[in-house]
């Protein structure tokens, strides 16, 4: 499943990735796109953010573990599948793989948030609990592979996981056609991959902006690899964007480096105020990496720059998975009944 | 701007609340109905989420005070309107007035929340302090009316406030016309009052529920009026849905006794538990009183009477203005970034 441009093999192409749109239409939500005209008016510009917070399991992931199930011939698929993740590719595996009527292992490390414990297993998704080391998950990732002959769904760098996420472009270019921009968090480089596929091959002269998180430790790979012109090592970034602490991969980076105008990095202090935004001004719940379009946006000079005056900007909400019961919310909440 | 029926004057009906809708329609947003299968399976009824908290102010306290203020006479609107309220009456009264172009002064009580404040001020409402009673409230207000001859837009027990709140019917009935029952929160009985006048004109089978907080101190109105056939005086409610610490007034009493089917009362515990749901479940930023209809909804044995199963209910989610800087939600997140 690649598609060949300019001499240049990718792993995603605009007619891949409608394929991937017939094949997933039924399964998944046309999530809804909202506004906010103080948002507006704090960054100058015309935002739209398309809500993948509201999409099955909560996350975008649902579109390319969706793709990647359906894709798996019927055989193949009857055996099951199997992801090993902490985070929304976990839930949205055992989703997709419950409503194709198949099994999911679920390779979870024990420090999971209990939220996600719960979701998988709402989802029936078959857990098998592992080290909280990338090591250690491999090891019985593959332990279950050769004992069950499932198949390995791939959380990003892979070609019908790209094509699944990419379907957000073609939803969102339908409901807003002016769009000239899209700012599309970025780790692993899944949904920004298949997002700036379709996107540009669709309108040519829209601008796709990565937003990543710096991290405390500075591991912002995409910027560094972009800026280098070839994919740069880092280490895993520390980040609370937890949905972001991926790293580009050999699919996703020829992608990124060929169809990605820009990336702009942003801080944690500034995930957590976007999240403060999204919450308090749009009264949506997003986790942390769904707040960093937010803040990447908040970052571009669209008041000053006459380039980027009266842009319309399409913005991806990626996912609302936040564990605030560990925040102590719900705590804070029952201690406030006692102060009435 | 009363409606006789039977012998008996209300202070609604439906041709007042389509005029209302006619008068509002295009300053309000009509708001998203959303779904949770997932809150389908645990009540075992298929719910409509009406989603007020996406409505502008994060509140239908909008609507109400659109109408009031696009009802009045031109000359008596510019000499502007004066509201007092610590919570989602005061910005819906500076945000309606902003729009007609008039001045809004709002009476704000001294503890009020930073938030709120900030939103006022956003709206352009003219902020007068004054100290934390009912007392002193009412006598800034007189202060300022007999000074600058503003008109006084009250919250619930009046006739174009009522009504206005009342459009949230059409729009529901309009969105869904399956419903075969509505759960609204009730305080003051603004919003049901509205919402119950216009659903039974328009669909007469129709159950509409009110959903009250009991309190911490038991003083849930309108099940004790409900249950004694008429207005039985308690004191205001000790609850965190603070937008609930209303009581029924002349006005709304005789329509919530003739024309709401039920009271269910739920506890504290119960409205927390119903955010938690909102939020993690979905995606939606609900404040207590915004959560007390899905409260009241998890509590009604539609899995086990059969003349409840299969049915479709209709549920408020009333507003989103909730201070979750005040929780700590926020400090807790930078708290989070020391630890990765």
């Amino acid at each position: 499943m690649t598609c060949h441009e300019d001499g240049q093999t990718y792993a995603a192409s605009l007619n891949l990735i409608q394929i991937a749109y017939r094949r997933i239409k039924e399964h998944i939500h046309c999530t809804p796109v909202m506004t906010c005209s103080t948002l507006d008016g704090m960054t100058g510009s015309t935002l739209h953010f398309k809500c993948e917070t509201l999409q099955k399991s909560g996350a975008f992931k649902f579109r390319g573990a969706m793709n990647s199930i359906m894709a798996l011939p019927e055989q193949q698929a009857a055996r099951g599948v199997i992801a090993h993740s902490s985070g929304n590719h976990a839930g949205a595996v055992a989703l997709a793989a419950k409503i194709r009527g198949i099994p999911a292992h679920i390779v979870l490390p024990t420090d999971a948030p209990q939220c996600k414990v719960d979701a998988i297993e709402g989802y029936g998704g078959i857990i098998t609990p592992c080290a909280p080391t990338m090591e250690s998950r491999e090891a019985v990732c593959a332990e279950i592979m050769a004992r069950t002959e499932t198949t390995f769904i791939p959380p990003y760098n892979y070609g019908p996981t790209i094509c699944g996420q990419g379907t957000i472009a073609l939803e969102f270019l339908k409901q807003v056609p002016d769009l000239d921009m899209l700012i599309v968090p970025i780790s692993g480089g899944g949904m920004i991959s298949g997002i700036a596929v379709a996107a540009k091959a669709l309108k040519p002269g829209i601008e796709v902006i990565g937003a990543e998180p710096t991290g405390t430790n500075g591991a912002a790979d995409a910027l560094k690899s972009k800026q280098a012109g070839q994919l740069v090592q880092c280490e895993r970034p520390k980040t609370l964007a937890d949905g972001l602490r991926g790293r580009l991969g050999d699919l996703t980076w020829p992608i990124v480096r060929d169809f990605v105008d820009d990336i702009i990095t942003v801080s944690e202090q500034e995930i957590i105020d976007a999240m403060q935004l999204c919450f308090e001004r749009m009264k949506l719940v997003v986790e942390p990496s769904g707040a960093v379009g937010l803040a990447a946006a908040l970052k571009i000079p669209f008041k000053t720059q006459p380039r980027l005056q009266g842009k319309q900007v399409g913005v991806v909400l990626c996912g609302g998975n936040v564990d605030l019961a560990a925040m102590g919310l719900w705590k804070q909440f029952k201690a406030a009944v006692t102060d009435l």
